[in-house]
């Protein structure tokens, strides 16, 4: 089958929390093709999700120009949340209860560094555990007592709903994502076609 | 001083060959900011290039509009030539010129990937040393003999050409440039600020 991929991204999201997982699930598709040539089937098919359909300014200024809104966009099978400077996105109730909505259909629902606390506002992580950047760890418990937050580990995999650490952690988390769903295999080519040390959870 | 890191992005680039180098030299100068509170200086300004001010499709479809184009853009301090599917970038006299006439006026120009097709094209690698992707080391050998082409490095650094490894090792490289250009303990910093294992060269 196909796995859909939408990656929600928004004013401020850190580059390489959305860039790095697109990077990897398009990547994994483009290694499965060379593997199987007598194969029409890719696994992942990525897309980008706005809000609404204007661009956005990622952090730093990069100017992205998102696929779909929150309107019309196709299933979505894997939702990825970026995080970043997420202070807007927390308090606006469009988006928060967009995500608490769309993850009833998702077959999973993963957030990268600070995405985690936009899942938690949506009540995704209730009684779950979970993470997020170091640097935001205590944050996360602070506004979120209920959650158990873990330390030291590069995602956390609660089934319908995972977790990574920072930024680049989002990288490992999505080829432990290729891993699950489809298998080893395809996740240590990926790694190696990214030129891309995987760091696994310990 | 303050250097301007200029990126060029096109059609079917590699999504993390551009988007890595900026995550680095945009959170370097977020991480030196947090380091200096009293000084307004921050060590990189970092912006997108097209050949023309449209916007482009990056590898499996991501969306981006650059900020500048070839005729209007500012000083260019650090030029970063990304790589992806180069194929057509290759036969674009226009672009290889750019790219040439540029150089000239750069501190340092570097390519990630295969952007190091664009570099030798352009006759910035003549008689220097240079990588590029794993997959692409015979290929960058066979196309331009007098190259000195390196395997099993992270990146090659020639003084104002620099070269890196596929896809992830833009990052490796980024992080090189940073200790280069500011110092070592920026790198580190700005390394554990996005979670990332630096891989250097051994």
């Amino acid at each position: 089958m196909t796995y859909s991929v939408c990656i929600f991204v928004f004013d401020n999201v850190e580059v390489l929390d959305f860039a790095g997982p697109y990077e990897v699930f398009t990547t994994a598709s483009r290694v499965y093709g060379k593997q199987n040539l007598l194969s029409s089937v890719t696994p992942f098919e990525v897309f980008t999700i706005g809000k609404i359909k204007e661009s956005v300014r990622a952090r730093a200024g990069l100017k992205i120009d998102p696929d779909f809104d929150f309107k019309t966009h196709p299933k979505i099978d894997v939702l990825l949340i970026p995080g970043g400077v997420i202070t807007e996105a927390l308090k606006d109730a469009s988006v928060i209860n967009w995500i608490a909505s769309i993850s009833k259909q998702t077959k999973l629902t993963a957030s990268i560094c600070t995405g985690a606390f936009l899942l938690a506002k949506a009540g995704l992580l209730e009684g779950k555990s979970a993470t997020t950047h170091w640097e935001d760890i205590e944050d996360l418990r602070v506004m979120f007592p209920h959650l158990d937050v873990k330390e030291q580990m590069r995602w956390v995999d609660e089934g319908s709903i995972v977790t990574s650490a920072g930024i680049s952690a989002g990288i490992d988390m999505s080829l432990h994502l290729v891993e699950r769903l489809v298998n080893r295999d395809l996740a240590l080519h990926t790694a190696r076609q990214m030129e891309f040390d995987w760091t696994e959870n310990g």
